[in-house]
């Protein structure tokens, strides 16, 4: 977890939160917007899986109703920044949907983002060795092996970090940010050299994805 | 829990923590100064021991291990609220000495309210018979009963609700709040009329309050 002390007030309350199977690319890209986002002068917070397993939800497991629990608890916290100006950003796997709908409610401002790569890619990087232990059988409630994932039937955004490098993943996140008023075009003016920086190079895959959101 | 949604700028993040033995005013003070700076504008939150059992702590016992990591998790999320220009009250008996100096070293701006009021006229209000089912052999590690509390040593402010009106000892927080430059000036004058029209009445007592701070 991680702030950012100053304030410009360019921005407004809203909850980023970014699900997806382990290894989608949620832990990077959401450290990305948050780079760019705190360099800013943004109020912001990256609540990510470590600090929170220690903070907040310690003694959780991951039956469905430990998960549930857990994501509740994350989303408290985000609703509290949230209605006091400060975006409040999640990143976990977060597999049902129905306790993100719960989320979406609560919340006044919520935006998910599916952060969607194939299975398939997600086991090859299996940066922890986790997939390889879940497919070994000494993992269980393993999400992607045995336990489910519920994709998002009405994401504000998609993320496919197959086809897309972080920093456009990044970009497409602060753009809809933007969009959606809750950053300012001065803030946008900020952080958008380096994110067109990179477009000058990904470009086409980039207007290519944000065209299937 | 409950927030103010706006702001008018004038207040910056702290953490107000509330300490005291079960039924010594906590709450109800708590709830006063909250009411008196929602109405002012300011960003504001309380974590009230309800909520906070439901949302944050759900599962853990009385033990001092689970009374303090109850308090930590309290702690935690203060702490991401003051970094952030919230005021952050938590009202909660938190016993223990040690976990509250942990506290104070995490966050920024700590002030710890002890509200002090004699044993006995606890358990004379006793208000929801928890101390009557203590003393009964009823409940164990109840504080004050079972279980110890151990007073702050240097508080930052002293209530003593046995001798002042609560609005008194709400007036107290609340000018504690301006002088150390948490909220401003003009947002004293727009809560003080309330409180002055209270002191015209108890004001001597109010005054010898003060002077033990």
């Amino acid at each position: 977890m991680k702030s950012n002390h100053t304030n410009n007030n360019e921005n407004r309350g809203v909850t980023l939160w970014f699900t997806g199977l382990p290894c989608s690319g949620k832990t990077t890209v959401s450290q990305l917007v948050f780079d760019q986002l705190q360099q800013s002068g943004a109020r912001v917070e990256l609540l990510d899986g470590d600090i929170v397993r220690q903070k907040l939800t310690k003694g959780l497991g991951f039956s469905r109703e430990d998960r549930d629990e857990n994501i509740r608890r994350i989303g408290f916290v985000c609703h509290l920044l949230t209605r006091n100006g400060v975006i409040a950003m999640a990143a976990a796997i977060s597999p049902y949907r129905a306790v993100r709908d719960e989320l979406r409610s609560l919340i006044e401002c919520f935006v998910e983002v599916y952060v969607d790569c194939p299975l398939e890619v997600c086991k090859q990087r299996d940066v922890k060795g986790m997939y390889k232990r879940a497919l070994a059988g000494e993992l269980a409630h393993f999400t992607g092996v045995s336990d489910p994932y519920e994709k998002p039937l009405h994401p504000d955004l998609v993320l496919f970090t197959n086809e897309e490098i972080p920093e456009e993943s990044a970009r497409k996140v602060v753009e809809l940010l933007v969009s959606r008023g809750c950053v300012t075009e001065k803030l946008l003016a900020q952080v958008a050299p380096n994110a067109l920086g990179r477009e000058q190079t990904h470009g086409g895959r980039s207007r290519q994805a944000t065209g299937q959101l």
